[in-house]
């Protein structure tokens, strides 16, 4: 049950809210976001809600049955949108594209793919500067001088940065230079990272784990929003088969039944979700029909020298042939 | 390897080719199909291929690593079309939709689809006749009667039919009153009955299995072509996996890789790959993005009272929406 | 719900049970076996159970909500042993072993392993004739003259035997030269298989399918019970994962988990199950220990030279410690 | 490649090899752990091992062509064995046992468990007091109030403790009150948390992820052993898949390809391997034969009031029964 508290309520109401809770036998947990104030209330005993409703500071009581509440579409059916700022904007009727390097690699590389961006009209860059690497003798991504340099180039040019954060002490180190956090797949349930970026108040890009549950991925947006952070996108990357033809499994079924649980906006990254090259193209369109709100996807001036992932990543004129019929496939959708 | 014969090739001739091929060491493999006469010849041993490709008699000999050969797009480049007749015809270029109920029911119910279809002006209905069930106790269908009846209302209005064969003894009993046979996941490396239909001259569909890889679906379409009949379609319907939210996973990376892979046509079933009658529109959309040829999918005239699959088909009102967005889908991605 | 209808119950006395069965809504539908008379009536409605079980001719009745019946361990309590003549009984309190080549090839290499079995003092020796392969190219047995000359062996020294069947049209020219028909996993939803093995009578190995489930693999056995055949048994071989250290995952929850659904014995496949030689006693001995009735294993006097599944075969040396070991666990569990 | 240092070698001469390994284009990675200096060293190029293998300073050198190095059986062949001190050594040659509850809850759960332990003489107990839940409304243990509860009883009672940590923050408040850090499946690609387990010194028993393959298990170890940490033990606790009829798929053909692969410990977690109380027994003592060096289980005095995965904890009855037939197993598996 999500009991919507009235802005600015005072300690002796929301207290006696509380109680009351308390009262049916539920267990009640206070959310403070950006944007509202909630008491989320766990329980099993049936009662009457009018008896939470009617009292003094509630501004709206509703009654959700799935594990996760606040970012349920059975509470909120408006749409989530996220502003990043400059007209940027994230959530249903915009299309949100957001490419670049797997990794993050030195400044000439940034500059060229920001020009790329630019030339396109794409306002959001996507490189990593803390690798996630399988091989603890691996790459592990340029750290956060790479993402300082990151940051000067793309703030200049009014280009909008999503990058993975692994652990909760590079937050604060990293959260002046980001404008959405990503949390990657082998983090999707790592639950103290989630419970520091609800704290953070940044825009969160989440994946689904490497073999997720569409259930465990909106829990642990769950958990986001239920530190305080509203803003949290939802991303399907392909999940781990038995199919050897390609890297993993893109998932598409994800996009409409997650458009349907939640009002949160849903990305799809079809690199990851099939791992070649060449069918990023047909996989990206494949993702705007299904209802996608973005796509997230790899590019590089040369993907075949690419520190990593260049096996999965574009070139910049497959990149711009792809934009340009990701856009006309959103137009036909959205006019339907 | 695979060797092409001339048309009309004598005996002797021919007999002089597999003396040659036998001589390398390798194991000839004689396929005579509809459109051709093919040698197909299995060894390992390097060998000058002008050996045997000057030989009198051949037409033209192709080296084909992959594991299947003649449904190889590495051999054939130009893409398979199947011409069901009255102008049907499926493949590449074309975009098949084929469209009915799970089960046949009545008269009553294929008049009703018949006449959806054809305000809709489309040219295929399926329909189960045999029915897999994983309970001996369940309805298995109508049987060689229902087919009969299936395929007089369908004939007399122009309607070609698409339907489930389980076993090698019906397809002698059924063989006129289908123009394709289907062959169901269970069915997938059924090889004794791929061999049969190999035989049939029929266009067959072949359906990946519920857990087939993308390997074992091109090696069981080479079971049908080398028993000689080039009229194979295949059909991604969702594979198994661990998400509890939907039936199946449909796996639409398939689509493309499939493309690439073979000159074969690709359906794509969203009905069973997702399982879910709210997502068959959004997934069938993204099926024609990602470069299908065509989508299976179950109509029914009330789906909460079909006999099977209810579930997860549309009413007529929802197939006439999508059959509208799947062709302005479609017409945008000719049109790139 | 089951009725056990009496031994020898006159038609009309039948008939009048049918009629009940019918008049409460339920379908009733009757099987005949080696060993007894149901009645499996399926429906929904609630109804006073004694109103079928005090008519004549009734010598029993069970309600049994699993989806499966006659294979329920919630019905027969006691397990069911498969007789296979000269003492060998296959079944709870046995541990049966059945080993032998993948695929039979000459005479010689038939009586090498005979020897070795009887060496060993096991009774059942498996080997292929029929084998589903999944390139149309491959060798796929020495067929019925194989398996002729395979029997002609056995039953000269007291050995028997148990070999894939692949289609109906099989069962009937093989059935006196086979002691157990196995199923293979792609054939474990083959229904019409399954039908007329229920008929033949003869006892049949039944394997999971490739990703088949406990369910699946249940409702696939009720098809052969319910035809007529109570000489069943269940093996699990593996199923297919994303892993790639080993061929399959050998599913050994599966025992005992099978072992309280059903009567049914219970035999597990270590060679398919891990695909790799070495592991084939660890995971043998595992086998016994989580409860199986048996192991079905490949051995052959030279795997490397063996015409298929080399790499999951033992050598004849590695066959005798574990039958010998495999026998010391089985006395252990035992013993408990 | 491997370069064992001497111990006690000298800077400059260290740095001399560093620089012939850099000179012949390698990057060097040193690892200094409780027990030995390495020098792991990386690159494709081929070059005679000699010319590093006799610089001053090197004891030996190895080359291991798998992803992970110093974990791996090619280059140490004797298994490791971690003391806990107290004559509690895990690893081969030993039959490990833990068990205790899922979450730790009060002080007269613990001492109930311990007596438990003590008639039975197991040396090591399980307790979560920090949970991983999917759900951020569940119960997430009594944190570190409830750690130091815990090491007071045990303690005091010569029980060694094995209890799961979250998140590199953790490691220093829970470092004085643990035996051995539990790493769980969620983390099990957390690689900070990896890297500080390595740093911390204590034991570590680092599980599967959820669905995680044998090759990053292993690679996850190395994070751990390539920051100074040699006492791993790996943990096969269940993988995800299709199956509905247990909770996850026991997978022990990890066991004794995992014991081939590497020299460190493999435990089996049955408890979460199926998920149901009933089958613990079975798939317990099928691990023993599969070639375990223990298992970690869960119980408690009543189970069905427990807090957390009642559905798959045995009580103390059943546990006793468990811990005298593992041990019978053990005893016949090692004299074998």
């Amino acid at each position: 049950m999500i009991i919507q508290l009235q802005q600015g309520v005072p300690a002796d109401v929301k207290e006696n809210i509380f109680e009351a809770v308390k009262g049916i036998g539920y267990k009640a947990n206070e959310v403070k976001t950006q944007a509202g104030h909630y008491l989320v209330a766990i329980g099993k005993k049936d009662f009457d809600i009018r008896s939470i409703g009617q009292l003094p500071g509630v501004a709206d009581i509703y009654r959700v049955s799935d594990e996760y509440k606040l970012i349920s579409r059975k509470w909120r059916v408006e749409p989530t949108l996220i502003d990043l700022g400059d007209g940027v904007v994230i959530g249903e009727g915009n299309f949100s594209i957001m490419a670049g390097p797997c990794s993050i690699e030195n400044e000439r590389q940034i500059e060229l793919v920001v020009e790329h961006l630019k030339v396109n009209n794409v306002k959001i860059m996507r490189g990593g500067v803390f690798k996630p690497r399988s091989s603890p003798y691996a790459f592990r991504g340029l750290g956060i001088d790479g993402l300082k340099m990151f940051h000067q180039i793309c703030s200049a040019n009014g280009i909008k940065i999503i990058t993975e954060v692994m652990q909760v002490s590079q937050i604060e180190e990293m959260i002046d230079y980001v404008d959405v956090f990503q949390v990657g797949a082998r983090n999707s349930q790592n639950f103290n990272l989630l419970d520091s970026l609800g704290e953070a108040q940044k825009p969160v890009l989440l994946k689904r784990g490497i073999s997720g549950t569409i259930e465990e991925l909106l829990q642990a947006a769950e958990y986001i929003f239920s530190n305080g952070n509203e803003k949290i996108m939802l991303c399907e990357r392909g999940i781990r088969g038995y199919e050897k033809a390609y890297r993993n499994i893109l998932d598409l079924n994800a996009v409409p039944v997650l458009k349907e649980k939640t009002h949160l906006p849903v990305i799809v990254d079809p690199s990851h979700g099939i791992g070649l090259r060449d069918y990023v193209e047909p996989m990206s369109l494949a993702a705007v029909m299904a209802g996608a709100d973005g796509v997230i996807y790899e590019t590089h001036q040369k993907p075949e020298e690419a520190f990593s992932d260049g096996q999965q990543t574009v070139n910049f004129q497959e990149s711009e042939r792809l934009i340009k019929r990701m856009r006309k496939a959103f137009e036909l959708r959205e006019n339907f």
